[in-house]
């Protein structure tokens, strides 16, 4: 007997890119669970953020079945990437296989992360709040990237995260200083080339990158190489006024 | 102790209506399953079809994971409903939990599947005979619509599957006919106000109403009651002519 042809080919350096930017660039995900009730597979939408270190996390509420569930079986994956025009499955999307830890109310990783999703999602803003909601990192730990017909791949949970991260609460400051950094932020969404040009806002700064916004598009900048800490984050921008 | 007040709306023929315009007018679907692997829920995309009886139909690899997955574990579950412009959140999307049930190559019911499952997606006919590819029957146990903020609704199962049908052959024949009635195409796809006018094409007809598409759009048009049988599928189509 022949063993079946394998169709995942060998990771390389443009996977992984293509990987980290369809999450990293995603403002939601298909999420799914083991459903608490009857142990079904439950899949559902989530709004997506993204954690300093490249974990994803999502904000959701408890009387969602999804909350339920996570709380009991807190194994799940995300996929994303967009289908858009053409063939559903000529376009790239990729599931992360992550676990679901909540982010306790009273600890210093929710006001980074509420900070963080809020700039990315402005209207949550309105809910975040309420006493039902609540944040979870959802951990990854391996991922099937699907790049069209015959282009499949798998990646490791840390290669989709960001390696030497840091916590530093300079970030936020930053995440300040960045938000006004307008001429710089069409002069990247340009780089990007995105049809949507002018009105872009960086709504989110990492060791990876930068998100842009403009209205509810959202574009993901990955730097070649990580940079060395939060300070350089400032020089990295300011280079696109440069180039533009 | 209080109960936590329940999210869930009771379902009136308006939900009814709009869970199967979702669940049938859909190109494609986020498919959840149990990882036969890891046991992990996992998500991917997958191109979907309708039966006669208004039961989701996929097309699937066995070199892919979720066919192996669905082959030890018919439990599933398939969202449908795009986020569009705006807040992805705002939009409806509905869950349908099913089994997934294999459709035998030898069986009758395979030429229909497959001609009805071509005819939406006609790209597919690169591959569809390809003997790693086969049909699922995905039939639904129940539903959770979302139709917005506020708006949660729980369907059963034969809230969204068609009653009365019928399997006849004769149903084929009547697709081709359809197929060439390119006005009334187009004049229904005005009375669903889509914005693209002209090239439409019915690709699908039941006893609940039939599909149009254009390049890679899909609309789905309902009728109001389901009609008593394949004679009445001309009758109803010519109307549009008359009103346009």
């Amino acid at each position: 007997m022949k063993d079946k042809p394998s169709p995942i080919r060998e990771t390389d350096e443009e996977a992984r890119r293509l990987g980290r930017r369809l999450l990293r660039g995603a403002r939601y995900a298909s999420l799914a669970v083991i459903d608490a009730q009857t142990g079904f597979p439950a899949v559902s939408r989530a709004l997506l953020g993204m954690d300093l270190d490249g974990v994803p996390v999502i904000l959701v509420s408890d009387l969602a079945s999804h909350t339920v569930s996570l709380k009991k079986d807190p194994r799940c994956s995300i996929m994303t990437g967009e289908p858009g025009k053409g063939d559903p499955l000529a376009h790239a999307r990729i599931t992360a296989f992550c676990t679901a830890e909540p982010v306790d109310r009273d600890s210093d990783d929710y006001s980074r992360i509420r900070a963080r999703f809020v700039a990315r999602h402005r209207k949550a803003e309105l809910y975040v709040d309420f006493a039902d909601f609540r944040f979870f990192r959802l951990v990854p730990s391996s991922a099937a990237l699907n790049g069209g017909f015959g282009k499949a791949y798998i990646l490791a949970g840390e290669e989709l995260t960001i390696r030497n991260f840091s916590f530093e609460a300079e970030w936020l400051h930053l995440q300040k200083l960045v938000g006004a950094m307008t001429t710089e932020a069409d002069a990247a969404a340009r780089f990007l080339k995105t049809r949507e040009t002018g009105d872009w806002t960086i709504s989110g700064i990492d060791m990876a990158g930068f998100d842009l916004i403009r209205g509810d598009i959202l574009l993901r900048y990955e730097f070649n190489e990580p940079i060395s800490g939060p300070n350089e984050i400032l020089d990295r921008i300011s280079n696109f006024s440069k180039t533009s």
